[in-house]
Parts: C-alpha cells; structure tokens; sequence
C-alpha cells in the first residue's frame, strides 16, 4: 500500500530549501509540503525553551496538513526539539544533525579531529558532541559557532572580502587545531562552500542535506510509508511572512518550481 | 496631580536601550517599563504587517502593565505601527521617527541635503520621508538600507576591519552624493558612531535619543502626566526569550541599574 501522504520539512527561515532540494531530487514521486518561519527567524540566537515552543507550534501546523513525516531542516531546531516533538506525536521525525555526523563518518574513513561550525544556539546545544559520541567515541571534535555567516549569507555577500575577513576569524583557529574536516552545520553554510574551499585550500566540508535524504530512504522504507512510484510529487510552501527577501532566498535555493506559495500566522 | 503610572517603552530586542538611558537620565523620577521582543527580533527584515502584529501584542502588554503612555524606540516599529496602535487605545504614542528628523533640523540650520541609514523595512516603509515633508521640504533626504549593521553590532564587532569594509560599502554612495548629515535611523547604530566618525571625518551623525526624550517631555506636560518630582522612579525590564547577549546587551547599553527583569510569552 502506498502512502501518498506529504512529507513535512521545516525551517526557521529559508535556508532549509537546501535540505528540501536534496528531498525532491532524490524522491521525485513525494509530495513535499515546506514550513519557513520568516516572522521569527533566526533561531540560532534564541534560547532552548523559545527554539522547542516554535518547533511544536510548527510541527502541530504540519500534522494539520496531514503530513506522515517531518524532516527538521534547522540544525537549531534539530539541536533542541527532536525529543520534544517525538514526544507529541506518532509519525517520524528526523532532524539534520545525525545525517550530518553520519556524512562525515560514513564517507570519510580514519578521521580522527573533525570540526563543526554552527550557530551560537546549535553550538551551545552540545548536539553535535552527543551524535558523534553515539556514531564514533574515537572522533575529536572541535565546535565553532559562527553568528554571522547568516546573515552575511541572507545579505548575498557571498563574495565579499568583509565575509572573507569575517570567515577568517572563525576557522583560523580551527586550522590551528589541525584540523580539516569541517561539518557544516547550518543549512546556510553551503552558500559559502566555494569561499571556504579557496581561503582554506585542501579543507574537506561535510554538507548535511544528501545524508539527510539517505536516512530518509531508510524511514520511509522502516515505516512502509514510500508513495506511488508513477506519480509526480508536488510542492507546496508554507512561510509566516512574505518578507523581500523570500523571492530572492527561493530563486537562490531552488529556482522557482515550487507548486504553492502561502503565508500562514502562527502563535497569534 | 501627579501621575505616577509608568512610562512603557518598546523595542524589537535591546537596542532600544539607548532611547531608555536617555529617558531615565531626563526623567529620572518616572517609573519605566521596557519590553524587548528578543523572541523575534530582528524586526528590520520583515514585512509591514508582521511588524503591526507583533507591535500590538506589545502595546496590550503595556497597557496591562497600567502605562500612562508608550515610547516606540525601535524605528521599525516606529515606520510602520503608529497610527494602528494610535487606533487602538488612548494613551499618547511616541516613535523615534519623527525625534530623529527633528533632531536634525532643530540643531543644524541651513543643511539641504542629508541621509538616513536604517533597517530595510524602516527604508522600504518611506517613513523618514514623509517625517521629512511635514518638518522642512527643502531638505533632500538620500535614504540608504544597512542591514548588516545590526548583526555586527550585536555581535560585539563594533571594532573590527570587516565591519569597517562593510561600513564603507554602505556609506560611501552616501558621501558621494555630497551629504554630510547622516540620521542614525535604528538604536543600534550610535555604537559604531566613533567607527563612522574616523572613517569619515567631518561627517555628523544624528542620534534620535536625545530628541525623543525631549518631545516625550512636551507630551508629558501636555497631557499634565508627569510624576512626582520628589520620587525617584524604578525601572522594569520584560523579554520574551532571555537569551545569551541578553546580559552582554544590558550591561553594554546600561550598566547594570534595572531593578527586574522577568520573561514573558507573547502570542501563544
């Protein structure tokens, strides 16, 4: 029996698109449903507390939309919600940290420092410690938290030499620590992928997203909830507000072949 | 007969601290109760209507909290939520807007053409624009989006090269078009005042804090609402998230003399 049921993905603002988009390509045939929380976003400056009540308001608007997962796509939410949100409810939750500590141990054999760079809320979290301790106890890992790649990122200073400097600050001393592996744990972080890789020449950066989708293939197949191979998923996003920036954010990550836009109020 | 409820005053996070130390150093007998939204901040990237929600949670916070009036002290709320707010009740508002514009034109005759740096959305809003119209027409007023500023300074890079650089990309378009007046149009910005001032020697920088205080003092004798003279008034703080920078924020923008500090849920 197929389950033609969305899977619900969310964020705190857009950059999980980057997760949705690794979803959509390796699971064409799913209907995927997107929550970005424009009116509150950033998450990885708030607290735990704030970070958990946002997440199962979210998670309460998907299980409205009768989705039958949801992928976290914030590595804060991640960070702080997971036990929360499992906690409610019945259907599946994966998150974007596991996935992340898994594509660096799955795919790089015999490393023993690695580096993970977040936000200060992801960092202070201590989420990535706890994963790696369950996937490898021999894996040194150094975090950083970086506040303000973000909103450089939303900013498009991609390709600024302030962003260069400010870049420079941040992992100097992770290369310092010999160092280089670096997780990238923020759905953002990619954006910067091609600056890092040329200020640090030789570095090795570990992207969540395509591990995120590979232990998706797991659940859906663990829970027999894959829907009709034939059939051609759609894509419907869901944002709490519909800032200047969300047309620019969504052409950047996806290049506009999503199916519905609509602004939804949360927490009102 | 005095009036001795207190003064409400309001920001997006706590950059509006600036507009508080100001008020309590002209009025150091009124009671003041200030609120900062760090669950949602910032407000400077989201649209119009978001702003006016959240900015009338607040207000009715405020008049629970029993306040004589309302002191706007962020300029994105001060864009775009006064006359709904106004709409809403009938205690006096004040934004920071109209201060700022005023600031400028009561202190410096004969200036013709001056800039405003903001948020985006203060920009987008045009709300300096038209504050501009009603004080004095003959001023050209240049306005420039600097979103980048706030990050920077919230995260303690008031003293560094990249936020020189990015200071320089914003502000340079300024300096060619001739101007040499630039109103602070966010509460953050008068801590990169020194920065702009050795960058730009010769330029002057418009604070709106001062000049609030000022015509917060004429509203008060208008509405005959001053407290008693003799008192010595107390000062409250509400947040909704107490988050990490919320104690560095504090300290940098008022050294410690709140005498509470209690977390409050909004919209939930």
């Amino acid at each position: 029996m197929a389950d033609n049921r969305a899977i619900g993905v969310f964020d705190s603002g857009l950059g999980g698109l980057t997760v949705l988009a690794a979803i959509q390509k390796k699971f064409p045939h799913e209907n995927l449903i997107y929550f970005g929380d424009t009116a509150r976003v950033p998450y990885g400056s708030k607290s735990r507390d704030t970070v958990i009540r946002y997440s199962l308001e979210i998670q309460e608007f998907l299980i409205k939309q009768d989705v039958k997962m949801i992928v976290v796509a914030c590595n804060t939410a991640s960070s702080h919600a997971l036990d929360e949100m499992r906690r409610k409810n019945n259907i599946p939750v994966l998150g974007v940290v596991e996935p992340g500590v898994r594509a660096l141990t799955n795919n790089y054999k015999n490393v023993l420092r690695a580096a993970v760079i977040a936000t200060k809320s992801t960092i202070k979290s201590g989420s990535y410690d706890a994963a790696m301790k369950e996937v490898n106890r021999e894996i040194y890992l150094y975090s950083k938290a970086c506040p303000l790649l973000v909103p450089l990122i939303e900013e498009g200073f991609t390709d600024r030499k302030a962003t260069e400097m400010i870049l420079r600050e941040y992992l100097d001393e992770i290369i310092r620590e010999d160092i280089h592996y670096i997780i990238l744990g923020c759905t953002h972080y990619p954006l910067l992928k091609s600056m890092i890789e040329r200020l640090y020449p030789g570095i090795v950066l570990i992207d969540s997203s395509i591990e995120t989708a590979v232990m998706l293939e797991g659940l859906l197949q663990t829970h027999n909830i894959n829907s009709d191979s034939g059939y051609r998923g759609t894509m419907k996003l869901f944002v709490s507000d519909i800032t200047d920036s969300l047309l620019d954010m969504e052409k950047l990550f996806f290049g506009g072949t999503i199916d519905s836009l609509e602004k939804i109020t949360l927490g009102w």
